[in-house]
């Protein structure tokens, strides 16, 4: 049973996200589904819901540098799992929260009847 | 990463939430899906659906004041994060119940293919 | 804040909710979507979905004679609140439990944007 | 406050639940959505959607047969509550399992604007 | 009551289950609406919706090669509770996880008005 | 086979339908969930929906009023086609239209399994 | 190509189509649900919903009267294609109608994967 | 039957509707589910799904242009009916066509039960 | 541009399409949502809901034998297109209608996110 | 009131639609809901559903050829009317058809609470 390969050089970091002071909210949940960005493999577009749950400290995402975030993967190659974990990594990073304290999850359109549902 | 500045001048306290009796329940939640207030960044309006779910003690909440309430936000800008803190406070304070007893939660109709989901 | 002053002259006890043997169920749910009532402030008809869940013990509830119980609201005023309390009370009086294994949650239709739901 | 009196004489015992050996799952769900039996107060047909639930141990019960045995309902009386318990010991004797280990819940179709979901 | 005699060679293990390295996901739900395989009682195709939901260590399920995988059942005599515990043994098996860590369900098509759901 | 003999009293004539000079539109299209009146055979309510279609000559129906007016059927015995016809020659008359400018189509909410849709 | 042979001995003629002098509608749909009968091949039941149409002239269909007439198919064998034929003949017969002012469709409940609508 | 005033005081025209030039389309529809504005009756706001539907000829309608008019309406006086005519006579004037060249539907959110479609 | 050659050789004649006498219908709809072949491109299975519309004349289409003739296309090459002329032309010869009454519809389940829906 | 100049340099001419001979289909529908290209004003992604629905001669579209070309609009910035206007073409052309023979209509994922569609 063969590992296939997935392209390992990192996409490089994404600038940009931006964020506000958190006015006391203890949960927010950020959806987009407009995420699209390249499978490795066959070079289509593969299509992407995108849920972002976080339990902000001290900031919180702005909504619309998420969108720009996002729309920069268009062209990238890129696998569902590794994707989820690109994101959850970034944000978490934006927001000074642990890994832990971010939930990312991406539902990626059915190809060949697959559906892939990945959360970190 | 620059913090966005979020519009720090306090919205008017709203008056005007009026209350009853409780006769005995345990659980209330009102919903509302006409709650608008205006983008501080854009200056565009953004639509929500408002849900507030409190377990009241002495007092529950009389829904048109509420109506009457929510209604006042339409030309008023806001974020939906902050949105959310003031309802919730505002609400607590109405039926005289600590802030951890009613929950609030916006849904903000989406922008970009992004739809922000803010709980207290 | 003044607390608007419900109707507190008791809507009268409403006889004929009939009881048939347990023959051996946990958990009952019945769910009518034709409960109305007048509300007091307006004056105008108020309409319902009206879950009643209990645990039974000895006795089930006979479904036509919950059916003529809830009709006979039809004309009476009444909060979604009190209305909630009163079945919860006059359901498991009648099923001879107690008031904890038996959950009313009323979902009045929504009334100038605003859906209430109360539960006991 | 008159109890109702539910037809007590037993309905004959339904033959004819077939099984076959476990391969090693741990849940099962059957549903059916054809489940006709008579009120013994109206003498008209109501009409279920039974779900059968059972966490099985050496044997999993064949789906042709329960089809047949559901089907043997069409012309008796019964109440919604009796039925979920006869249906629920008659599976459980069949998968020689205790009654704990087998729920059955039937929905009524809606009668008079109310529904009823009874479970074991 | 007598059991029904699942056929009960094996069919043949099916090569071909592809995987990659886990870039740091914590669950993965891949879904399918396309399996289908014979009933071996009556030789008529039956027609799954398959759900296997895993919780990665080192190796995440390539999805082209699941694909693949669940359509080589397409003319095998298989019910749907041995179904599920062979795709979960072998999805297990290929990813290295222990049988604990894959959940599959499949929720069989209607037949004679009856829908099977078997979770392994 | 015999007719049943419906009621043949007729309903008082209901006043209030308001008006104000139609600006332009060509067609309108009012629609009710709310309407209920009680079945002369059975004495039990029905539920309605009831939808009101004009084309405008030189008036429009202020809907406030029409709610009024609706809500003034609720405790009136009255079959489902003589509703409509009395609601399409009121509202007619109203709107200074004739009777073939307005189509009034209720749709009573089943009763035994059995919706009835009526039109005018 | 043979032809099945379909039952030929007709159906009892059901009696009991009660009607009610029409106050003026043009059009009357009515919808029922609960409509089954035996299929004549296989003696397992089939369930339909029926859906009647007519343009009135001197007489409408009563309800309930309706019921009690689908009501008597349940442990008759028919075809779905006989039974639209049936119930239209006898429903224009009971309302004094050409059988071309009463259109009837049945949409059978989905056997093997088919779902038959037969209309007339 | 008297005839409520409306507001007759025009309101402003609305400027900044802009345009492209058509590149061959036939038909264009759009639709918006914001368009807020205030019932002259009862100063609340009242809200609107609008379509507007053109044949083009020379032009296209710019739809942010057609996102600002619309937000123009959010605090202005206007019923149901005379807004559909206003935004008609606005676009047909943008796009150089003739007023039957464009169809506006205007459905109004629910208010007291009931829901408004007016079309030009 | 290249045309696509797809495979000419004939699907071998399907027998077995069985009628019975028409009782009197005037149309008839078969839906199935189980047919399924292989893509003569890339010999994987695609999956149709199949709709056939007829006009009898002397003989109807009976159902079973519909499923078995539908099951029969499971392993064999076919374009959507050609599929959906070729059960057209038997239907038609089985029923001993003109081509031109007899309507078939074949969706095929989206591929690439393509939705093919082609009728004959 | 000022006309937005549309970019009108033209993107270049798309290769690669195949075509297959028609085996005798008259009606062909093909629905994609990954069609995606960029706002000319704006630079941001906009989404679309295109159905193109053409009534074949000689030849059929290939279904893989058609997602390649949709694909292909992926970076290329388009107006939702003036891309409507230019898949008719290509398409038209492909299948040497007269444009009249081909309808395309393009559902734009809403940008500001406005969607808009736009046949040719």
């Amino acid at each position: 049973m063969a590992a296939v390969q997935p392209s390992d050089e990192p996409v490089a970091h994404r600038a940009g996200l931006e964020t506000f002071e958190n006015p006391g909210v203890t949960r927010v949940e950020l959806t987009s589904d407009e995420l699209t960005a390249i499978c490795p493999l066959t070079g289509h577009p593969d299509m992407y819901v995108a849920t972002i749950e976080y339990r902000p400290r001290r900031l919180c995402l702005e909504s619309k540098s998420l969108k720009l975030y996002l729309g920069a993967f268009r062209n990238e190659g890129a696998f569902c799992e590794a994707l989820a974990v690109q994101i959850r990594d970034e944000v978490a990073d934006a927001l000074a929260l642990d890994a832990g304290d971010v939930t990312v999850t991406l539902r990626q359109k059915g190809r060949g009847g697959i559906t892939i549902t990945a959360s970190v």
